[in-house]
């Protein structure tokens, strides 16, 4: 017998993907942040998170709003890379009788505001007991604007590896958090990150970003994705790695690199895309300008070698694992 | 402080409900079997369905394929009810590390099998880890053929009660296995239930049938939210239950009667609909012709009163109840 941890995430899917039959609706199947659907003359993302307790969160370090805004900012932020607009949610609940409904309310009040400050709306969901801890499973269906959208594969040799925002920072707050460290910015960072919504509709419409992807288990593993579906491999180098006042405060107290954060840190619900060279100065310039957001080249795509190379070597760490 | 124990299941949807907001793409927010939503010049049914290990479901009891299936047609189910034709379905699992990946690709098989079975395709998930035991969420987008479905409201005084092929057979398979009797047939409707999917869109195209929604918590329970959603109460006379060969042996073995399991016995997936007295013998006559099934009368739709009587009392025995 071989067991999920035996095998991972991405083996168990592999299974389960075998399994599946192809339709002439389905544009993309599983394998992408989000699955492409053609309905009509529009064309539908889909997608779904499940958090679980003790696994994806605690209760009581955190207002239960914030547990559910985060829940929900997974799958909105899975709409965000593919450059679609969310605009339906459903959330399933499961939690024991003796929960108190204040709390779990507090939950779907987080789910439902972040699906409002995305400009979507919950339409529906499920709620049951549970034996173990409270469950979250949030689906988000979002529309590609005029068709348009943008895969995790696509990106082409030479094609540089940019980050928008600040990665690592919702890795740090929870350490921060765990540690008892005051940190405010980056524990608002990890409770409530902000799916990327208006920036990946942005840099979908533009002809040189060729793939995209968010940001949710480090960025070696999710760029690693992004050059693998590509056929290609991508190098980093860790002193691109941008400065971030709060974060070196934290690096100060932890000891810990900013690049340990920034590679492998998970929840960061930044984008990752690959971009033309020639003209990604200039997009970057505009970009930044456009949203007063920062956004990074931390790397080169490559067809020279598969998998991931920081500073010409693979990574030690690999980010985080789901068993 | 009150549980959710203290609120019950609907107390808490109403809870959530009152925090959504409206959107014009909303033809249909919570309260009935799908949302329904307008995509386009497309009109989508969407619904999700959790299932808990030890809540809904035991491992060992059931091959790992029933238990996908199973989980998958109550979404498939919510569909039928509304006489949507089902389309994409999402499936979120978590389990523990050390879970058999066999058993949980059967039960993922399971759920592949039935959205086949019943026209559709799974089109993506998510797979995470579990501290408790194994979490099944499952959610399906189908289509309203020319933008017509069928509400839990809409049923008119006089209209008659029906409910299509053998509710009961569930429950009561449920028993036989737990009680260790032979009764395959039984045990199969528990665990390979039959979303309606035709039947859901031949009922719905027929413009004497004003109200529908399917079996998942019993007949009481089911008739009783058709009533209510219809500002109605329902009356049904036990005699009217039909005779059902292999629910009348269990009888024989458990001493209860075949109204037991039909009336509150849960996991039915059959259809319970409002139709016009005045059309409703030739109707359901065309419909036993169509498609081989039952199809009875059990009762009838009144202003006079609210909520649910069986033989002029109201019933002492709900079904389901989830908290």
């Amino acid at each position: 017998m071989s067991t999920l941890r035996d095998i991972g995430e991405s083996g168990f899917i592999d299974r389960i993907v075998a399994l599946l039959s192809a339709s002439p609706e389905v544009i993309e199947g599983p394998g992408d942040d989000c699955a492409v659907l053609r309905v009509g003359d529009r064309t539908l993302l889909v997608t779904c998170d499940l958090s679980m307790e003790n696994v994806h969160f605690r209760r009581g370090a955190a207002a239960p709003e914030d547990l559910g805004w985060k829940a929900a900012a997974a799958g909105l932020s899975d709409i965000a890379a593919m450059g679609g607009v969310p605009q339906f949610l459903l959330t399933s609940v499961a939690a024991p009788a003796e929960t108190d409904a204040d709390e779990l309310e507090g939950i779907c009040r987080g789910v439902v505001d972040v699906a409002q400050h995305c400009g979507a709306v919950v339409v529906g969901g499920d709620v049951t007991r549970s034996t173990g801890g409270i469950v979250l499973d949030v689906m988000v269906i979002g529309e590609a604007p005029e068709g348009r959208f943008r895969l995790r594969s696509g990106a082409k040799p030479g094609d540089m590896l940019a980050v928008t925002g600040w990665p690592g920072r919702s890795a740090a707050g929870f350490e921060a958090e765990e540690r008892g460290i005051d940190a405010p910015t980056l524990v608002r960072a990890h409770y409530r990150p902000e799916p990327r919504i208006r920036e990946g509709r942005w840099l979908c419409a533009r002809d040189d970003v060729h793939a995209m992807i968010d940001v949710s288990d480090g960025v070696v593993q999710d760029a690693g994705h992004l050059a693998e579906r590509s056929g290609l491999g991508v190098a980093m180098t860790s002193a691109s790695v941008a400065a971030d006042p709060e974060l070196a405060a934290l690096c100060a107290e932890t000891g810990r690199s900013i690049q340990d954060y920034v590679f492998t840190g998970g929840e960061a619900y930044e984008l990752a895309f690959a971009i033309d060279p020639a003209t990604c100065g200039k997009a970057l310039a505009a970009f930044r300008e456009e949203f007063g957001l920062p956004v990074v080249i931390l790397g080169e795509f490559s067809d020279a070698f598969n998998g991931v190379l920081i500073d010409g070597e693979a990574p030690t760490e690999r980010g985080y694992e789901h068993f």
